[in-house]
């Protein structure tokens, strides 16, 4: 029988589930212990074509931080559409990568979290090894502290069915699209299995009964002919559920009316004849509620109804008019179809679709928005910065914005161009998670141009000057790792979002301030290189220059520019749904020196 | 019946356990909510004495981040002796914050996480608010994830029983020296409680029954009275469980042979003349085994025997021959008397003392340590600098060492000046810890000084490169506090404490390289100040220089040195421990450059 030790099967499985490249921390449980000659770190160089993630030369592998690799391998798992994968040491890595790691959970992405654990003796003699927990301790007490947010792991204690665990686990990953573990004591590393199962292919495809999936199609298709004026809404867990070409070939083909969410903003081109806007309920652009809410059929895909994705609950979906494609089943008009995977039903739909059955309504017309009271500024405004944003995007690029006003003004932003994908953590919302993804948009994104022939795509991260601290230091890591993303830093002296939410002067909104002049310096790049890749803009003439030169255009190195805002100032879409709150919220906006919420209605 | 607001009663009770400063990050679970129009954070403000941490001018708050929350507020409570609290919203700031915690547990730090929760209608509905997890949330899941790392815990529910409740946790707090949380609904801020509760002090100490806590101290007075050769061996955990004055009060009575452990450097005076040093097992200083093993009694005090305190688990502490006083027992040559608190052990124990009947040993003369290979060197080596560093030392300092060369290097120096606390996460080495444990360490020592009249008494900081780029932003907090430590940064191209453990020039042990030059400018400390204030020594003379200025002794802002070093170098202490671990360990660090482990045994 051929074998091939324990750890170089587990990296060889995921390197065939698409993954190329493995994000982690050194610590010495994932390094060797006691006399373990080779260690788990070591086996990834053994797998062409799978590379620690980092390489100032292209075979070696790099280092990240700890809960900076966990949003790192959320964000290269969104730009690639698949899966990420992170390795930590036990105890230490393992809890700090956690709020990373619930991050994925709840925004279903799908992260491998690989865990090197103490030796079995040492977990059974329950040794007092660093990291542990307390006299006499329990090794697997930092495992029980992820339970709720995984759904699944393989906690290995013998290479004995060791190869079926992983496979089983790496299978759940993908199928539910949400985080997993696998807890590899370092004993086992070297420990040798068969190399045979490699062979057998990972299906990693929820099973389903064909007949019950064309049932839910058929009578999905049945509501779609039999309306007259639907629509299609889109949210993001299709995109999650790899069923993103589905999507956008169903949307070509349907041609019907077509809005998103916050979150599903970029999963359909804007650039489409049939595309609308942005429907966020109470809280969307003037016009587009009354439009869609006249719909007589909601063509609903993926949707996730959290207060941040749906303009505070104020959403309006009517079960009885809708035909809501979820991740694993189907309701049409309140009749709920079980066990439907999103993909597989997807294509079953596309397959069955009639195209000369499809109704026909009027797209229809949004009225250009009010320009607002602060247009003729000439400093930067929140009701100018985010659109000219997005004017700046070019096919392929991939655009993060950090929750605060930049994930609160992003999704308001129209004429994006086709293929850009968009990474927020709208329902998660854990600050300084930007910074980091954006690392990991980096790397997947050479990998994605790679497998599409692409030219091009940058990341474009749009982080706060609150956030970006909390994990700067990704920014140096950047650096050296030759990534180029242009990085705009809105600079408005702390915590606005939390400013407007209450204590709009309270010091504990404040931030330590940062010279950014110095942040590449900081972080190694040379002087003259730092000087050419930093820019600062206090007004709209000085942004423009700035985003008119090559380098941002095509950028060969990080592009730092500090976009310099006032401290109070908002989005509209901010006020205007916390005003959602009630009069006790607005006045107290009102006093604090806050624009007014828009009215908010059918207007 | 006078009542105050839930949230106010929660500081104020706070307050009266000690504690006058409150760490945290702001979120909108622990701002307001809804229409909520105080908020748990405001009413800190209602509270005299009582100081959100950071305060540009005294009265005024400013927070942190997340996990270096947890961190500063561990070093708030070592270097104040007493208990820290720290605030954040729930989920994000909560996971984030873990692993901080985590470690409090298992050094046995007294830590309050108080936890800003969603109103109980969102819990009770399980509504997707931002934070929670997946569809229909349960807002307590987050909670479940603490369970393993905390004593206690106070789910507020109703306000009915609330103050009981706060009180119980603070109270675990102090008696088992270990974390508590207290999970705060949002709605709950203002309900009304009767503010006669607050009358009534809170119990700290453990309950105990004097009458077995005599008859424990009379059998081990009795074994120390039988003894010739007695030695005192001072751990850590008598320090933790507020016995440190009676330790030293215990030490000086004695007058016996006095040793410490790594995690107990400091507890017990250098400066006396029954002091002898640092028995760590065979990873201990030539001469020091062979005297400590010839003790014929050893009264040990708050042993925490993990892998990293106990030289790899070398240490000799026969059962037989010893008296071991730990935090909730005591063993008297293998009789376990239970239910004994340590510090009123000690207080029965010195009460009983009769200082005729003491033993009278000879004190052992160690011999001088032998001059290593490189001690001729003109820069700076591992051989050389951590007794530079010990030997800058002044009464009343703090001094941090990061897990890692400086967690190795420092326990093994002498001549400490008197009253210095030693700070090092010995067995829960979570790196990244030591610069947040500064900036808490700073804000307790203005408070310590006032309290016992102290002039003086820096916060000393030694970390590494890799280290210090996990938390690195700390810094610039501290600077915006107007705190004034030391920080030396040993820059020897990465993390070495790993290299030597396995990889020595694998990649992944490589960081991104930081230009110090920018660090104070970077944080906005002005250019002239930060010129002066950053300090760089690539020789022992450059070194001795600059630890000449009288900025270094008084300083009166943040002072950044520079250390370079060589990537290779370790404390001999390093391999040694290593080496313990088998042929293989010695002969791979041979190969990879390191140098030899010292030769162990009775030498």
């Amino acid at each position: 029988m051929a074998t091939i030790p324990l750890g170089l099967y587990l990296w060889k499985r995921i390197h065939q589930c698409g993954i190329d490249h493995i994000f982690g921390v050194p610590g010495d449980f994932n390094l060797a212990y006691e006399d373990y000659a080779q260690n788990l770190l070591d086996h990834i160089y053994h797998v062409d074509g799978l590379e620690w993630v980092g390489n100032t030369n292209e075979s070696v592998l790099r280092p990240l931080y700890k809960l900076n690799a966990a949003y790192a391998t959320d964000g290269y798992a969104r730009t690639s559409g698949n899966a990420g994968c992170f390795v930590t040491t036990h105890g230490v890595g393992e809890l700090s990568a956690l709020n990373g790691v619930a991050g994925s959970m709840t925004e279903q992405i799908k992260v491998i979290h690989v865990v090197g654990q103490t030796t079995r003796p040492m977990q059974k003699n329950n040794m007092m090894i660093h990291h542990s927990i307390g006299f006499n301790p329990d090794h697997q007490i930092f495992s029980k502290a992820s339970q709720g947010f995984r759904v699944a792991a393989a906690e290995l204690q013998s290479e004995e069915g060791a190869t079926d665990e992983i496979d089983r686990v790496l299978r759940e990953c993908f199928v539910q699209s949400k985080p997993v573990y696998i807890f590899f004591p370092l004993d086992l590393v070297d420990k040798p299995v068969s190399a045979k199962a490699l062979e057998k292919p990972l299906n990693l495809y929820p099973d389903a009964d064909q007949s019950k999936i064309d049932e839910a199609a058929k009578a999905s298709l049945e509501a779609l002919y039999a309306s007259e004026n639907p629509a299609l809404y889109v949210d993001c867990l299709g995109q999650r559920h790899q069923a993103q070409d589905e999507i956008r070939e169903l949307a070509d083909k349907l041609s019907i009316p077509t809005y998103h969410s916050n979150m599903g903003k970029g999963v359909v081109d804007q650039d489409r004849p049939y595309f609308v806007g942005w429907y966020n309920g109470l809280v969307s652009p003037v016009g587009i509620q009354a439009v869609f809410e006249q719909s007589d059929l909601l063509l609903i895909v993926g949707n996730l109804p959290s207060d941040t994705n749906s303009g505070g609950f104020s959403r309006k979906l009517p079960p009885a008019k809708s035909c809501s494609i979820d991740s694993e089943s189907v309701t049409v008009k309140g009749t709920n179809y079980p066990d439907i995977p999103i993909k597989a039903f997807l294509q079953a739909m596309l397959k069955a679709l009639s195209q000369d059955k499809i109704p026909k309504p009027t797209l229809p017309k949004i009225p250009k928005q009010q320009p607002e009271a602060d247009a003729d500024s000439k400093t930067i405004t929140q009701s100018w910065i985010w659109q000219r944003i997005a004017d700046h995007l070019q096919p392929h690029d991939v655009l993060l914005g950090e929750t605060g006003t930049a994930g609160f003004g992003l999704p308001d932003t129209i004429n994006w161009p086709k293929d850009v994908t968009w990474i927020t953590q709208t329902y998660y919302g854990s600050i300084g998670y930007a910074t980091p993804a954006a690392f990991g948009s980096e790397i997947a994104l050479r990998g994605v141009g790679r497998r599409k022939g692409i030219q091009g795509g940058r990341t474009v991260l749009v982080t706060g000057d609150g956030s970006l601290m909390l994990t700067v230091q990704e920014l140096g890591n950047m650096i050296k790792h030759s990534c180029a993303p242009l990085v705009f830093i809105i600079n408005n002296e702390g915590y606005t979002i939390e400013r407007i939410i209450h204590g709009a002067r309270q010091s504990y909104n404040d931030i330590t301030p940062f010279n950014y002049g110095h942040l590449l310096p900081f972080f190694n790049m040379p002087a003259a290189e730092a000087k050419k890749n930093f820019h600062r803009a206090t007004t709209k003439a000085e942004l423009e220059e700035i985003l008119a030169k090559d380098q941002l255009k095509s950028p060969k190195a990080m592009q730092v520019v500090e976009v310099v805002m006032e401290m109070l100032d908002v989005p509209w879409g901010l006020p205007t749904q916390l005003a959602l709150r009630g009069e006790e919220a607005v006045k107290e906006m009102k006093e604090a020196g806050f624009k007014a919420p828009r009215r908010v209605g059918r207007a």
